[in-house]
């Protein structure tokens, strides 16, 4: 019996919608669980694969100092944003060139390091440029529910990182994980990365890292499922803990903001950690997924 | 002084933000309010235009009879979906087909009862399809922070009306209509519809409708602001309480879902209220209204 | 067939609730609905009563001041806080000595204008006191399910308005009801004063009007429903609106906060209103109430 | 620098309150964190406390079972509820009779074993009953801001665990604690249950466990804070998830709902997990403390 099988009122997500609503992604059986290899990295093993870099790839040596270092500490992925959704249509001075220029510097720092990379799509028409340098196509939150462009992007047959609309329940986002599923896209990794909430103790962010959906979605879905404290906290000194809590819950993956020097970051410098906070935190993390069956290290 | 002036910790917007990231959406003095005509209707003046019609078109029967009803009823624009964004991929078999029929089914309407039309559009390639028959394009609250279609649809030259996401703050929703006139498009309606919320007393939606954002964004932005009930409550019982609601908090707009036979509504049937309900309401709404010093009807 | 009764999954109340948990509270048919009188004016009818006064009973010239012109502008009672719950143990300098003295000052007030009182109870032991100035109870927020003192209460025989958690449901809220009711009190309001919500437009309190329950609470309850748009807006620019809006909405009655001089508030003075602004808005309510069959002035 | 000097717009908890509003809660220094012992355990150290027990005191034997078999595993304290409080005024038939007697089941448990107690207290006239057998007062969410509640549990001189409301923020929570460090007690521990959030992932609570408060109040506050995974869960699959995550977190205790047969507990039957789970659990949470320098068994 899974909890959405008994009698208590108010569910989000009922027997039928398993059935009907999210088929491709809910489990057959209760130890069902995806297992499949990006870049030679597995997902949904033992095995908890960290995703690290900037917000945004600033510039050429950043995002090459940035890859050099985390790869030393023994991240899997270069995660940076060349594309960036941003709230407002002004960049801020010290913004920069991006975009394509950030696709060309990310494929650098790929090649430098051999380091596979994660980046961010916001759309369809750039899918063929990134898919040169991305092992994995990032959806943002903002793109959680852009159905055509799910679409788009399952249809490109790389690997896809679903991040969880912050207003979004598990519902939405087994349904917008559907959308990419249903075209036969398999490699799918979902993202939590905050949720608003009620101003509980917001000092920094009016996120809510959401851990409790750790569990939640691994109760009904075979997909791997990825936690990102950097957004949701959206303050370096919360990241730690909360990166070792998120592993203890049994995410199949962490996402961090790093930077060669987090107040000079270009944008959201409260939030990135910097190398060497990166490498402690790399070996406490392992140390925590030892401790509950699980390796970060190798 | 407005809100965003004083000292209070806590603020979502600070008086930097309107300067600086939505100089455009902010109002230039208290008084400062936008007033323009869309198909002959007056918005931001004294008239509150209502926007009724069924969640979808489900056939062109349907959307005919909706139009010549609600024209009787008084109500100003015929709204409609034909491209629906679904939580899931799968449509259910009541669902019909809609899409490209939907919008000649909308035009046939239009031309028989001379109503003008807002329909939502969900891709940047349906805009020049949609704008044969549409007045207005609906963007909807999962496309709030799709910074490449929102600036796709204000280069249409079309009026626009932007729904809130239902986890969006007011910057946010600003931030997204910044993007629309930065294009130099003016003429953009925001629309309320309900935000997540805790669980305070949730029968039928997940959605809370926030009417003290009504004053809120009327405090910094000149744009008008329109309120839709019916998908905030998902609850027809409701929808009669929370239109006055809206007219009384000062909404420059109430957008209604109506359908002939609620029962029988291919999508959400607790949603909409019926033909002799809107009758009814028109004419409330026009009292309330008239209490505040503006009309509804003429 | 109310909400409650649909199968749309995520129900906060279930019909079984409505018969075992809380058969006093709720209505026995659709229409029915309390209607009792307190110091001669009647509640649950026609009329929509008017609670205005100052948070805090700062002094005894001020309290009369504030009764003489509220009952000037049509107020039927008013409301002051003598003992009042403060977030923090320290009291500020201007916070002045109220309690014991504050209801004798309630007392003068009351025997200067005849208007009736309501003010705040927050111990068992003072019931007696504040049942001498009186003619209805203030349960706040903070205390709705402090159960035994609900009990204690109840038992004094006095009508009861009780405040909604800003995070109780409407569960909560009617199962704290119910422990008035089971008492023999039939004299219960129900009072909505906003609730934790994201951060959707924060600007100066991190409560948001709950509107949507007016309709929701009394499609299951036949207890009056009072809104206070000054707790939960916190900003005395939106207070007009969100009264206005209350009324349209249903409510039984609107509780304001109103001060001779609002920056000189010796707490939260960004929440009143001034006399000017009452008095305009006990006008605009009228005609509100009106255009919904009711009235706030006779 | 702590999240509250920045200058990031929206902060709950501003440099002043810290100063002014619960300078006995508040931290001197970023290494200040209060180390005490309760029944020869310690708090704030590295020993993370175990508490696990029954919602409800159901019976003399069923409270005698418990605390041999939690000692057995490694537990540190006996929790029950003897004094509960009910969101209704009806008890179920299966509730039974508790109050005093369960009191005195308690200690006989406590006799028994020589395990130490937590029990809620609800109500000033039953402190020197229940301080006849309890270690540590409970003081439950709901009575989180009782203030002369507050005042007179501080007084008895007992240690106390505060229970953070399911509204509250965390200035509200630490201003609460402030009353109880007023009055002289210093052995307060905070006790984080869940919050209301919007309806995310909803199937069996409508909680959510607020794991980023532990590092947000270790930032400002000196005082241990222990999380409760059980309530806010409300669904025992999720418990082992979440208590291994509040302790990476940095936790500095977990309470936990144990029963012997769950299907048959008196109260929330989904919540409490068996002693095989208990007995599992200790051990693996106490593989995550070592992970992060601390120790949950000896």
């Amino acid at each position: 019996m899974t909890s959405f099988d008994n009698k208590f009122p108010g569910k989000d997500i009922t027997p039928d919608d398993i059935v009907s609503k999210f088929p491709l992604a809910a489990k057959k059986s209760p130890d069902h669980k995806s297992r499949f290899e990006i870049a030679g990295v597995e997902f949904g093993g033992s095995l908890v694969p960290v995703f690290a870099g900037p917000n945004m790839v600033e510039s050429e040596e950043l995002i090459v100092d940035v890859a050099i270092n985390i790869k030393r500490s023994g991240a899997h992925f270069l995660r940076g944003g060349a594309f960036k959704p941003l709230t407002f249509p002004y960049r801020s001075e010290n913004y920069g060139e991006t975009r394509e220029l950030g696709i060309q510097w990310l494929a650098t720092a790929k090649k430098e390091t051999g380091l596979p990379v994660i980046t961010e799509v916001m759309e369809e028409r750039y899918i063929p440029l990134i898919s040169e340098v991305a092992d994995i196509l990032q959806i943002g939150s903002r793109n959680m529910q852009n159905f055509p462009f799910l679409t788009a992007c399952a249809k490109s047959g790389l690997p896809i990182m679903l991040k969880r609309h912050y207003g979004a329940s598990l519902r939405d986002w087994l349904g917008a994980a559907e959308y990419l599923l249903v075209e036969g896209n398999t490699k799918v990794i979902l993202c939590e990365r905050g949720i608003v909430a009620p101003h509980t103790h917001r000092s920094t962010s009016r996120f809510l890292l959401d851990l409790q959906v750790v569990p939640a979605a691994q109760e009904v879905t075979h997909l791997p499922v990825v936690v990102d404290p950097s957004h949701a906290t959206f303050w370096a000194p919360w990241v730690r803990s909360m990166a070792l809590a998120s592993i203890a819950a049994g995410a199949d993956g962490v996402m961090l903001e790093v930077h060669p020097d987090p107040p000079r970051a270009a944008v959201d410098p409260l939030q990135p950690i910097d190398f060497a906070a990166l490498s402690s935190l790399m070996s406490d993390m392992d140390s925590v997924a030892r401790a509950v069956g699980r390796t970060v290290t190798n």
